[in-house]
């Protein structure tokens, strides 16, 4: 049996070392860049020196995969997939490799604005590669003014990391709100927070043309900014193209689409990780990019392919993000989120401490429970401190929890860590009175 | 409708303000001490100067509860229910008063040691009182050394205060661990690292006098120690004697006996806090005294005294505290423990870090948890960072989840918060290879 994988990160690899614990077939892997198992979710603290060298974003080597008999070629390209004979064309180091089983791990790319950009001061943050340039630009021309055209997770984390190097940051929103994964009047309290710091923030400003002279200036449809350097961070879309050009069926906003045991519309032919869809446990199948979905999807297809019978459990949509000393999470859905879905809900909203309210490092917090008119809980979202708390309200989500089951539990309570009456347990009692 | 409550802190001033939220019979609580509604878990850091004034720990006042017509009787001691005519009698603000329901929330007390003690260089840590005294006795002598009888959770709290206040400390512990809430090889490894702080610890070593001359001697089955002042911090035993001298049935270490509405033994009389029984899911009715437990029973008896059909939910058995650097949380049933209570279990113990291995604030973690043959989850145990973890893993041993679904939990990923996969689901995932 021949296992072909194209793509050396999360879901490629997650995957190959799942193969190769149930069969001793034939693994390729084949990588169009230079880095493998790297973690990009590392690269904004990189680019920002809480990391010094990029090297620690490396997992593991090409020969750990070796030794595990499993071929890795880097800096080969997938060009085209011939389904009819289990081929896949390629260019680098090889021109055509045969597999039996094909997974697809190709990830995201970042969205490029429709605009002609040729400026070497215009970034994207998406490989190794790239943030290693961006550094280096830093590093070479000491630039003052950053712009990031985005205000999304990445765009914030990118915010605070050029914050913190001293840059003046500006950032640029389409939308009416930064962050859309969480409501507005959250996504508000954020954006305060930021500008109380320090940083721009245009919302509702649509990007129209970026302009070099001897610097940048940034056209908007609402004036115009002029910047050193910029960054764009308007999302990501599914790399997709390879499957879509070979026949394979895409789905939600064109990630590839896939069934639960992470197969393809083609019988051999796998996808896990960011070029897929991801089942969502409330919504179905969804465009979710996330490292961590991608491990177990990951891990998920390279089961299926040896022929174990196996299904990804889904997600609740949980995601967590830093933001200066502020945390934000979310899992579940959100009201605003809940209203576009067309899904009635209803929300409770509280404001308490991370920990006890005398004790020196406790944050504020505000947490907000989304819910069902029988209770169930399907959402929840988290500002301020110990936000680590989505992980039991995700589980709530996941397992349909009502709000006085979940007022039930049995959470740990010492000043360090929590108030003496945990801001899920307030959220859930003074969710109940809703009813 | 008389409504008598003997004890004004968490349990019995949370019982006050649900029944006042549903009648608006009469309320009295009465109080031994001078102080009501204080947050006795924060005196460590009190004492250690974490937390200036005591007056933070303060919650609600007198006058708080006056508003809400609820009457507080300070410095008012119970010493006698007459259960046949309802009547309570008491020294202090008055002599008697009568109840048609009445609730029993009398705390806990320091168990002292079976030997005469009569020095002022010797405290127990239970009261703001208490804490005042301490400090005060700190402040005046500047005392160099100090030992610790006991080195249970609170012993380990005061240890780290002391420290940081620059007193050398000495734990003298009878047992061979210390920390007995969580498994021998665990309380090792935080044996290992407070003796690297240079908390110097015996255990093993039993207590048999202490004399005072000059200075304080600590004479053991293991050697005499020398010493400036002494805590003795060997656990709490339930303040059970008024229920017990009134009739009324004692259970389990001679915590006060209640059904799930916190009713004892007279239909007319119930309890909730440190003196009553909790309901723990797994093991039926013990004496697990806490703050938040007593929070929520008191919630449960103030309502089941109005006359609503309520349950206490129970507990699991969550507990958390801060060593130092180090965090410490257990949920559910350890090895050792169901060992004891002949409950046949398997564990799986993994290392791990509580953010990406790569996050400069990453720190180590040891996760345990403790699972039957068929995977169901009844206990886990962390120390290291990110401890807070055991809140999820409560959830689920509360819900008695099995280690294959645990492994599908969809779990917050950034690396200033979890590595990609979360230690929870490390350790899931090895535990499901066990079986």
């Amino acid at each position: 049996m021949k296992y072909l994988i194209i793509g050396a990160d999360a879901a490629g690899l997650s995957a190959a070392n799942r193969i190769r614990s149930k069969t001793d077939g034939k693994i390729t892997v084949m990588e169009k860049g230079r880095f493998i198992s790297y973690a990009a979710c590392g690269m904004p603290y990189f680019i920002g020196n809480e990391i010094d060298n990029y090297e620690a974003l490396l997992g593991r080597s090409v020969e750990y995969f070796k030794k595990k008999n499993i071929d890795i070629l880097t800096e080969t390209e997938a060009v085209k997939i011939d389904r009819l004979n289990k081929i896949v064309f390629c260019r680098g180091k090889t021109d055509k490799i045969a597999y039996d089983k094909l997974l697809i791990a190709t990830g995201a790319e970042p969205f490029v604005p429709q605009i002609s950009i040729s400026s070497e001061k215009v970034f994207t943050l998406k490989t190794i590669d790239d943030s290693i340039k961006i550094k280096n630009f830093i590093k070479k021309n000491a630039p003052k003014k950053v712009t990031i055209i985005g205000a999304g997770a990445i765009g914030i984390e990118m915010a605070e990391q050029f914050n913190r190097i001293g840059l003046s940051v500006l950032m640029i929103e389409r939308l009416p709100q930064i962050l859309p994964i969480i409501d507005s009047d959250m996504a508000e309290t954020i954006q305060n927070y930021l500008t109380e710091i320090g940083i721009r923030i245009r919302t509702e400003t649509s990007l129209q043309t970026i302009e070099e002279s001897k610097n940048i200036k940034i056209v908007t449809d609402n004036g115009e900014f002029d910047t050193d350097f910029v960054l764009l961070s308007v999302g990501v879309k599914p790399c997709s193209n390879l499957a879509k050009s070979s026949g394979i069926k895409l789905g939600y906003k064109g990630a590839i689409a896939v069934d639960r045991s992470m197969k393809t519309s083609d019988d051999a032919i796998y996808a896990a990780g960011d070029c897929a869809e991801t089942y969502h446990k409330l919504l179905g199948n969804r465009f979710i990019p996330l490292g961590t979905t991608a491990n177990k999807q990951g891990r998920i297809a390279g089961l299926a392919m040896t022929g174990i019978d196996v299904k990804f459990a889904g997600v609740v949509g949980t995601a967590i993000l830093r933001c200066f000393d502020m945390g934000v999470a979310r899992s579940g859905i959100g009201v605003d989120q809940a209203a576009l879905e067309n899904i009635p809900v209803a929300s409770v909203t509280i404001k308490s401490e991370s920990k006890a309210h005398y004790y020196p490092t406790t944050k504020k917090v505000t947490l907000r429970i989304i819910f069902k008119s029988d209770g169930t809980v399907v959402g929840a979202e988290i500002i301020g401190g110990g936000v680590e708390r989505i992980n039991p309200l995700a589980m709530a989500i996941a397992h349909s929890m009502k709000l006085d089951e979940l007022y039930k539990q049995d959470f740990a309570y010492s000043p360090p860590y929590s108030p003496v009456w945990d801001p899920i347990l307030v959220a859930a009692y003074e969710g109940m009175k809703k009813l």
